[in-house]
């Protein structure tokens, strides 16, 4: 992907810049800079690219986030937001011209609000510290990207991030409050609140997924929810992906929201149970997993209520779990999948796309072909519930030309995502990975449109550059 | 409230408008025009602002308002989008310089997708022909406004509107999917669809409760779920505000979702008995009435636990209905309740704000404070459950200064939803009526970014026109 020119003007006064931003932030060691140093800033989870930026600021405080931005907007140099650098979606690769504004120090719990049901979080905690933080209390806090451990909550309000439980809970755009977020200009504005609904335009809702365009979010306020008092999953072995899509479907049609509702078809099956042998069935072509929650009164009667849907597709395989140890070694093949993958295959892309569900078997059926035509083994394990595609690509980036075959497959997949009237993000978000299929998606009217509203924000056009937006020869200048 | 003063050069043009308007709109009776036919036009449910338009136009296609658009633009015409007009705002309410466009002849269900759980249908079609069009199906549309019977989607769309079952399904913003958006430039832009999130700025999010700020809507998509098997409220009554405010959160905090929560304070309990004789407690001080839905035995199993959690709180008063006819007598009362006090007062203000629901107590206690300072009654209606106050302030029109003086006191109980940590507008938005409100609610810096995002979309500042943003002599230039 090509990016926009570094401005070797900034480059070259990269002593300057690293010796104002010290001053600006004077903690010891909040700003990196030396190739060394830089390396791990290089790209995010989307390790196909790479980029060492100028410096990296680790700032303390929303005031020191506004100093330096107040600065790279005055000096002209490119600044980039970073969380715990998981995405997914390249997002977080930096610019060489560019500063990184890490939130690594900024990880403190502001407040916890069990009357309001609120927390009040620093943009560096990250997403398990906030269920840690209230879980005395029974309370927990919902969306759970696979990198919970590890990733951050400003993180997940900028790239809107999804999860397992998201089918009953929503994503993070369900359970955000109020956000405080610094402008390019150092204007720190208080988006939201614990309240129900903001008066005038909803900024709230656009600066959640907006993917570091925006400006730079400090200080996050989510719901958390009362721990629900048990959950239990059950698996369920189909002979076709068809008649696993079609049970999604009619699950989903019944009214029973589960609160996980997850698809694993033959190659990720097989992959899993070479690894962890977590006793799923070997002679289906896809397994879902099915989660329910409750008292133990409850989440029996939804799992047999579920079983009887279920029934009218054939299943070959069901097994419902009837304790904590049960429901842990269902869930153990799901959350290995990745790893499992990882080991039958030297790489592999993981595309995220949605789609309408009554579109599933469809979809199911067309990515086999594309994997057939590409030469390409695809392995799908995805949130079924919510349509949330999560199709791996495998292939070996040491072969010549593979990792560009395995891109163009992924982007067929996406457009494919779009044809089936769904979009070509779900929680990974555009990043640079598919900043060009934008177009794919949007009519340029549309596309310039969002770059007004960034516009509106950021009017140097210095946040994430070269993210989200397509970046080619032929972009209309009238949207910048 | 001051509006910006009319273009006498677009007044003089009149003529030649509505002959341009009548070509683009050519079918019979699609453009108003004339005094006596513009009357209606000239207000919504706020009813003390009125302003005749220039003209009103009733397209019947997207085509339509684009062309009306463009042409707007081209000559510098001020455009307000309209839908039925029950606003309660302000926001419908003309410029003398100014074109409405009705929605009111495309009520078209365009699109009813019950494998995907979607609904499209015209931007003018009615909040209840949308349930109406997929009952059949067993299906039904949430968001539910007191006005259902009457208002438009598209209006629900530019309000965020609620509703008493909000806290269940939440409001429109939680089940819109997806918009079709004609831009002042005659753009016609498809901002979501079926799928579950936007790649890119999420745009549906800014456009719902813009109020008509940043286009005129013309389709609209939103999520429609499954009917409940049943639902029946319980009756509660209180001894003191405090006491039924403290109920209020232990129910919240419980876990339990009720689908609705709903408060009436003394005045309101014996303005609805005087009236329509619901059988409401008259020795209380205020009544809760809690409505949960599922099977039979879910609905008796969560009304005993509610009774458990009331009973801390000394309820002296506890009816639980069996049936639907003693279901529909509790609701009766407070489905009478607005027209109850406009029995027992010649005028009323209707406020909106939202607060923390923990802060329900005391904000009820302050607004009593203010009603005895200004000498005016305050009856309190409310969804309880999301903190969604809607006070009702009696006074009488025709007594000098009294309508100025229901004004102050409508305005300090919005300054008092703001100083509990709550918001000015929950869900009949900001209009004309809180416009001025707005700099207590936002900084500057925060109103000047909300009206760069406008521009982003309203490059010509026509768009529905002194509204939402506060506007008076010192506002500052660079906002436009």
């Amino acid at each position: 992907m090509r990016m926009p020119e570094p401005k070797a003007a900034v480059i070259a006064r990269r002593d300057t810049i690293v010796r104002e931003l010290k001053r600006l932030c004077p903690a010891p060691e909040a700003v990196i800079d030396g190739d060394d140093a830089l390396r791990p800033y290089e790209t995010d989870g989307l390790s196909a690219y790479r980029q060492a930026p100028l410096a990296v600021v680790l700032p303390q405080s929303t005031e020191e986030v506004a100093a330096v931005l107040r600065y790279c907007r005055d000096e002209g140099i490119p600044v980039l937001g970073r969380g715990a650098g998981t995405s997914l979606s390249g997002g977080a690769m930096p610019t060489a011209d560019g500063v990184v504004i890490s939130m690594m120090k900024m990880r403190d719990v502001l407040d916890l609000d069990f009357e309001n049901r609120t927390a009040t979080i620093e943009a560096g905690t990250t997403n398990i510290a906030i269920t840690q933080a209230c879980e005395h209390e029974g309370f927990f806090y919902a969306p759970d990207p696979s990198s919970q451990l590890a990733c951050s909550i400003g993180g997940n309000v900028a790239n809107n991030a999804g999860g397992a439980h998201c089918l009953k809970y929503g994503v993070t755009t369900n359970n955000l409050l109020g956000v405080k977020l610094v402008t390019l200009d150092g204007e720190v504005l208080e988006i939201g609140g614990k309240y129900l609904e903001p008066a005038g335009l909803d900024l709230l809702g656009l600066v959640c997924g907006s993917e570091g365009q925006l400006g730079i979010i400090t200080e996050v306020t989510v719901r958390i929810l009362r721990a629900p008092e048990g959950a239990r999953p059950m698996l369920l072995g189909f002979q076709s992906n068809e008649q696993a899509g079609a049970c999604v479907d009619a699950i989903i049609n019944s009214g029973i929201i589960p609160v996980a509702l997850e698809f694993m078809d033959r190659p990720a099956i097989h992959a899993v149970e070479a690894f962890v042998h977590a006793g799923y069935p070997l002679d289906v072509e896809a397994v879902l997993i099915i989660e329910v929650e409750g008292s133990e009164a409850e989440i029996d009667t939804l799992l047999e209520r579920i079983a009887e849907i279920a029934a009218r597709f054939e299943p070959a395989f069901s097994r419902i779990s009837r304790d904590a140890q049960e429901a842990a070694a269902i869930w153990l093949g799901r959350k290995s999948a990745f790893g499992a993958i990882g080991r039958i295959s030297p790489d592999y892309i993981c595309i995220d796309g949605t789609i309408p569900t009554s579109k599933l078997p469809e979809t199911l059926h067309h990515i086999g072909d594309l994997g057939r035509t590409y030469g390409l083994e695809i392995a799908n394990i995805f949130h079924a519930g919510d349509g949330n595609l999560h199709p791996l690509i495998l292939y070996n980036a040491n072969a010549e030309g593979e990792l560009a075959k395995a891109e163009r497959c992924a982007a067929d997949i996406l457009k494919l995502c779009v044809d089936m009237e769904g979009c070509l993000s779900g929680e990974h978000g555009v990043g640079i990975e598919k900043r060009e299929l934008m177009r794919y998606q949007f009519t340029a009217a549309e596309l310039a449109l969002q770059e007004r509203v960034k516009h509106a924000f950021d009017r140097e056009g210095l946040l994430n550059v070269g993210k989200v937006f397509p970046f080619d020869e032929d972009r209309p200048a009238e949207a910048a």
